[in-house]
């Protein structure tokens, strides 16, 4: 969980989503009960629970169903990482073992599903057939992205392709959690289409974040080696703002040419993106999606929850890994 | 499809439900189309399909909103059929390569994912939460009842175990096919709990026949080996039959003490099993499970869906591979 002072409005609420998502695994397998705890005891930073919190709770959502939609949110964001996390082979997440660390494949896949279920269940029981279907096209845009991501060329320099993979990747997601937040409180259009906007700003920057982060961190501090998407010819908005300052760098032609970088080019290129300012652009691109978010979040009258929710923003350029 | 007369009444619908099924995929990568044309081209019988038409065009369900329903539980039950054959790694399903014997395992586990995402989209197309929640608890049903199997000890002789993993497997989703058709009929109590019944009470007949045919088929005709339960030690109805009627075995003493059953111990036991009239006790078993679904259905009034929803029950149990 988050230590900052947003969350505090909502400190009660964030651990009853957590019961609230254990306690789906009743009556199950306990091999499954066992993997929910593992997973929610892994420490997640529960940054889309307290978003979907916070924004129900300032648009006036009964406390009960938003705590539902939230353990939702969490619950399908779960499912998507314990696949995500199958697929790539990794074995450590928040350095915590993943699940497919420790267990087979198969299983692994069931667990996935399983939380799947559960974030459809926690889903209806909002009540609510619109929260519903946005859950429903988050789940498919998110999985969509990852096909294509699996099914694309490697090396693409392409902004449109980027903010495409970022927006299915995470944006869909934050913008769900307030779009459905909005629905729970009966929101007027405006209100709704502004954390809307909210939502969707502040995860197109989260990831922008997390795009850089793979390039100044150190190899131990994500549990993943530095540069880890570039070293799967992924190309993040460092990179792009590199290429298009720099179009005659012979790595990159070369990379691009023979869709191939070993270990001494990878080296290089890291070197001279971390030293041309392709990362500070990057970095004022997600501030100025924050702003965007927070442009919007201006329109609706002052509280207590719109306060946090603004820290909450600048707290997703301004965190440290 | 199958070729039956009880399809008769849902024959134009049959096929708007495949096309609402293929639709999902519109304005998605082509990966998942071009897999969504295989799996639907790959014959299905869309039993679940007909059960869901006839039960809703016999209770009054609007026609639209029936063909949405029907497409969801067919997705559903796609979906976890793209994941079983990926854990089981089974090549083979109706004589047509499966998913992951062409693909990746990433890119099964993610279609198998989109799937579930349209399936949980069509449900909520529905309009009705409870649609949603019978929806969401079910496919919870199904992928428990895999998590058990999967963590469960081999060579387990008990009945009760075995009516819990076919539930989970095949007769929750019969049953949850009637459930919601009569919901979108804003049927009586009386009416649903009596399609509820006849649809669990097939699925039941269902699984057993199944169960029965993976001692009667020969290798070639499923697709996969004779006897391939009792390969993999999960003991179904024939062999509980036959274990209460020869509990001195000696083959069946070996197995249950050691754990292991040696090709020439199988083929003894195949024999015996084939010979000792366990396989015509499971088909009574099945038969009986029919006649108590036909009661339940009796329950209604005589129409031509309810004929059909007769003769899909006597088609369950006579119908050939």
């Amino acid at each position: 969980m988050i230590d900052a002072s947003f969350t505090f409005p909502v400190e009660n609420q964030i651990k009853l989503v957590e019961e609230r998502m254990l306690s789906q695994a009743d009556g199950h397998h306990s091999a499954v009960v066992a993997a929910l705890h593992h997973l929610l005891s892994s420490g997640g930073k529960r940054i889309r629970v307290v978003v979907t919190l916070l924004t129900g709770k300032m648009l006036g959502a009964d406390s009960g169903k938003l705590i539902t939609l939230a353990a939702a949110i969490e619950s399908l964001h779960t499912a998507t990482l314990v696949h995500d996390d199958l697929i790539d082979g990794a074995l450590i997440r928040r350095g915590i073992p993943t699940l497919n660390a420790q267990w087979s494949p198969a299983a692994t896949v069931l667990t996935g599903d399983f939380i799947f279920s559960k974030a459809a269940k926690l889903a209806a029981d909002t009540g609510s057939v619109d929260v519903m279907r946005i859950f429903a096209e988050t789940l498919a845009t998110i999985v969509n992205g990852e096909i294509t991501q699996l099914f694309s060329s490697r090396w693409v320099a392409n902004r449109e392709d980027y903010y495409s993979r970022i927006y299915a990747k995470t944006a869909s997601l934050f913008e769900a959690s307030t779009r459905t937040a909005a629905i729970l409180s009966n929101a007027s259009e405006d209100v709704s289409l502004a954390v809307k906007r909210y939502g969707y700003e502040i995860g197109m920057a989260f990831q922008i974040i997390d795009d850089i982060f793979d390039f100044t961190s150190e190899q131990t501090t994500m549990g993943k080696p530095v540069a880890s998407d570039l070293r799967q010819g992924l190309i993040t908005l460092p990179v792009l703002y590199y290429l298009e300052n720099q179009p005659d760098d012979l790595d990159m032609k070369n990379i691009l040419e023979s869709n191939f970088c070993d270990e001494d080019c990878l080296g290089r290129l890291l070197k001279s993106i971390r030293e041309s300012g392709a990362i500070e652009m990057s970095f004022k691109e997600a501030q100025k999606s924050v702003h965007s978010g927070l442009d919007a979040l201006m329109k609706l009258p002052d509280s207590q929850e719109r306060k946090a929710l603004e820290e909450l923003a600048c707290y997703i350029i301004d965190r440290e890994i």
